[in-house]
């Protein structure tokens, strides 16, 4: 199943992408049967609640093309990162391949919708792209046995841009946190794809262009550390909750890797996909002095 | 003022700490005026409401004595951590003194009461101390103008715990971040003093016992970077919202800077304490492999 929410930013709804009377997709609104798509819904059996109105066919309905898309997920609780996990991303960043999963972690009011505009942050020169996929979890993972109990924690996948501010994260002192946050820096979607239907993660493409160019192809089989084995890693350092997302990391082609490298600047178009995951589309806008929107 | 939240784990509410008729704190029960000290409470205008209920002396009283206390303000949005922020826990730690703020983050559910136990991750032998002065953020702060900015923003102090497991944090590849999120990580109370109250956050003095013996003291003055410095900097880099939590670093005497040094273990008992802060209790235990406790 996929899940999508609709409306204006701050004000999304819950809703469904399902093949229509005439078999192409059409949105089902299911606002009338859970609240939201956040840490309540994956905790209280949300997801059958949603499965059962689908089926009875009772759902209103809506045409795609005529709403904007958020975020298919409500703010997570929280958002891990994992860095340098494509064998090919971690040589063009000039890294050593990790022996254990690098984390860092991205504020969760960055997330925006699928074809949300990106703001580059005052003054920011170096301002990059990363396509990766994303973990939703779905159920409390707190110390797992091994990765193969991961399974059974993943509500599903979503198609993640980790915008990256280069300098803020490696030439202003410490910590790459502090290049991961700047607002809009975390689109999601256009939906969320439930696990039940993605039966192998490591077996999916992702692929990000600029203005038209092809700049990130990838394939989730070159991950270092594959996804359930990140999420059973993850679980042993910290408790992960309903609702959170995990950025399982890029695949080579990121605007510090190109020769020169390159940036993202008011102005530019970017495009990112991945196969199951759907597709977004941004413009970059220079932020402005006034907050013109919230995450969404 | 000064914001408690009591009860059972996970079912606090919010009460205030203020002299009862005879002089003595007591606890006044704010849940009819109140939701909970979360982002709404600060962005509705919530401070004032609760003002207004305490100067009609009509509020239901408590002993403080007959509850526990959870934390003082619900689960922040995001928690931002400032390390190295002390001449002499940056000199300890052997780290050459930050040219800017040295930014990373915690997981928000991490935060337990102030005399809550604190959990030993299974495996750990190497969880840390560190008291702290948290900075609760009031309103939206984007792109400050200047560090003049930030007092506006501050909605109030709380004295906050960061535990820090070191082997995690600094010998298993990459970020900080991966040593800092274990459940219980982030103690805060026992309550918050408004902003109002603390005239000069530069000029609070912080202390931490291990079994009784003094292992840290020091001065808010001996920051390397004062509070509105490090929010008008934050700002720069990120929305700080309603209800984030700011751990403003820790003085010298943490464990990993005795000779030899000195971890935790269940058994041990610490105490933690801050001028105008209030003082913390807290027991170390084993993790168990069940959950026997939320975050709260």
């Amino acid at each position: 199943m996929r899940l999508i929410r609709f409306g204006p930013v701050g004000d999304e709804r819950p809703g469904v992408m399902a093949p229509g009377p005439a078999g192409d997709p059409v949105g089902y609104d299911v606002s009338g049967v859970v609240a939201d798509f956040d840490a309540g819904f994956w905790s209280t059996g949300g997801l059958d609640l949603v499965r059962g109105a689908v089926a009875s066919g009772k759902l209103p309905r809506f045409e795609l093309d005529r709403v904007r898309l958020g975020s298919p997920i409500s703010l997570p609780p929280k958002i891990l990162c994992v860095g340098l996990n494509y064998h090919e991303h971690a040589r063009e960043s000039g890294m050593t391949l990790p022996t254990e999963p690098v984390l860092f972690m991205k504020a969760p009011n960055t997330v925006v919708g699928p074809d949300d505009p990106v703001l580059i942050p005052p003054g920011s020169v170096k301002t990059d792209w990363e396509v990766e996929l994303g973990v939703v979890i779905g159920r409390p993972a707190r110390y797992l046995p091994d990765p193969a109990a991961a399974r059974e924690v993943i509500g599903g996948f979503v198609l993640s841009t980790d915008l990256s501010e280069r300098e803020y994260q490696l030439e202003r002192g410490g910590q790459w946190d502090k290049g991961k946050s700047c607002e809009t820096f975390n689109p999601l979607g256009p939906w969320l794809v439930t696990a039940d239907e993605v039966p192998d993660p490591q077996a999916l493409w992702l692929e990000l262009t600029v203005d038209g160019q092809r700049m990130q192809y990838g394939l989730t089989a070159d991950m270092v550390f594959p996804v359930d084995y990140l999420v059973w890693y993850l679980s042993q350092f910290m408790v992960l909750e309903p609702g959170d997302l995990i950025n399982t990391g890029t695949p080579a082609g990121v605007g510090m890797g190109q020769q020169p490298p390159r940036y993202l600047r008011a102005g530019d178009t970017f495009t990112v996909a991945g196969q199951e995951l759907g597709s977004q589309r941004h413009e970059c806008r220079q932020a402005g002095p006034e907050l013109d929107r919230g995450p969404g």
